[in-house]
């Protein structure tokens, strides 16, 4: 893990071994900050152990990564992994690991599918990967899992509002947490109105209330996983996903290797001229970019 | 602007053209949300009408950018340009314009540099850059201006702390604002310790404390401003300072031209047999890469 998410040589020798193993099983899970979600991953991982089986995936171990791509320093902005989880910090059947950034330039969106990979290499069968945060950078790592839960909460209406959007998109299953709050089942309703507008999907996402702290509901989240996944194999959904993210990875490991090619490019005297032109207003920088490539 | 603001032909007929006039002067604000930025913008500009000169430029207009990043809707996010700065809504001197973003991959990072060149080609000499958040990208943005305005208040610790060190980077003067709170002597205890650790500089940012709502400090932080303006050209910071932002401008030109080109290479027949390589687990992403851009 830790060659993973350094940029070098050994980062590449890991890849080009744990991308011949079978992908694991990977469950996404974001929501805005507050929504409880490490308490409800706790609750979770707790239950799919005991449970042994979720969406068709057999589990006697569970790897969870927490990714806080906001922070800059690795490590840093979110709390140690063993403080995070502390139903799990003595189980040897849990993994769990936090992930900031690796290096620059766009290097966390390719660490962490790695990451995934490494971890499905070493056996884990089962991936939750928990955003901290609802960034785009979330939302996009969330919803390249197989599954995603998106969890809101009562009272949070704004932060809900804001990312609408871009989190129904990716909603498989939606949570709505702390639901012994009163207001919780005018947040139930709005999801479902949400969804009553809906964006064309061959998936209505459920929705499932819960109290993490009291481990309530969480059964029903499980159910709602194997409802989904049943659904996502039968319309051909399950693969269809997989193939975007696979283009997507392709993609995302394009794009960073030709803005690292581009950042390297600046040691070239004829950049250091172009850079010149356009100090003296003789040139912008579009026009600049392409002689350049050319 | 518009054309600035959105991906084609009429962006780059603009950019050729505003490229070939001289840079405005430009001052970035950035800060933790909350720390009443727009409220500080609003006070500060019309200051500097008043005043008619800052930094050593003169100015019988001003500009307004207010940028934020993290919203992925145009103009969506935040609030109307009328309602943000009531002040001069009348007042025909000032032009205010919020940014989002444009297209995708790193479009704002482009967009705001070319509206700043717009503006300063239709006869604007300062923009005042104002970004929402405290985002890398916001960090980045505003430490591209000419003289960058850190804003902090009292009580916000935590935001502060999380963002210190790029915000550190970035400041030539910091603003403590809501400085009529009983613990903003503190607030500026802490920020004289961490300038006191100092990354080696030529130059230590100035600390004004303010009250923008009732304009206290407002033209303290003008002249903090001119004796940043005056330093700086003195010991050949501002002359750095604008080599590197050409530079940085040409880069990320570079990068996200790059990255397009990644993304129509999707298309490609070989792309989509790579895809199908990593499907089945016969290759890695970074392999698969470096194929197709050979």
């Amino acid at each position: 893990l830790t060659y993973a998410e350094t940029d070098g040589p050994q980062q590449r020798e890991v890849a080009a071994l744990v991308y011949r193993t079978p992908a694991p099983y990977v469950i996404g899970i974001t929501g805005p900050p507050g929504a409880g979600k490490s308490t409800l991953t706790d609750a979770f991982v707790a239950h799919l152990l005991e449970r042994g089986r979720v969406a068709g995936v057999a589990l006697d171990r569970v790897a969870v990564l927490a990714v806080d791509p906001s922070s800059p320093f690795t490590g840093g902005a979110i709390l140690g992994d063993r403080v995070r989880m502390q139903r799990h910090s003595t189980d040897e059947r849990v993994f769990i690991r936090s992930m900031a950034t690796r290096g620059h330039l766009g290097g966390l969106s390719l660490a962490v599918p790695d990451a995934i990979r490494v971890l499905g290499a070493v056996g884990y069968p089962l991936v939750v990967v928990e955003t901290v945060g609802v960034g785009q950078m979330e939302v996009e790592i969330a919803g390249a899992a197989d599954a995603t839960i998106v969890v809101a909460i009562p009272g949070a209406g704004d932060s809900m509002q804001a990312n609408k959007a871009g989190l129904l998109e990716v909603a498989d299953v939606f949570v709505v947490n702390k639901a012994d709050r009163p207001d919780a089942s005018s947040v139930v309703r709005d999801l479902e109105q949400m969804l009553d507008l809906g964006l064309s999907s061959d998936w209505r996402p459920s929705i499932v209330t819960t109290v993490a702290t009291t481990d309530t509901g969480i059964a029903q989240l499980a159910d709602a996983l194997d409802d989904f996944a049943i659904a996502a194999s039968e319309t051909g959904r399950a693969t269809t996903r997989r193939t975007r993210r696979a283009s997507v990875a392709l993609q995302r490991v394009l794009s960073v290797t030709l803005a690292r090619r581009a950042h390297a490019m600046a040691q070239d005297p004829v950049f250091v001229g172009a850079v010149e032109a356009l100090l003296d207003d003789r040139l912008d920088p579009y026009t600049a970019a392409e002689s350049l490539l050319q």
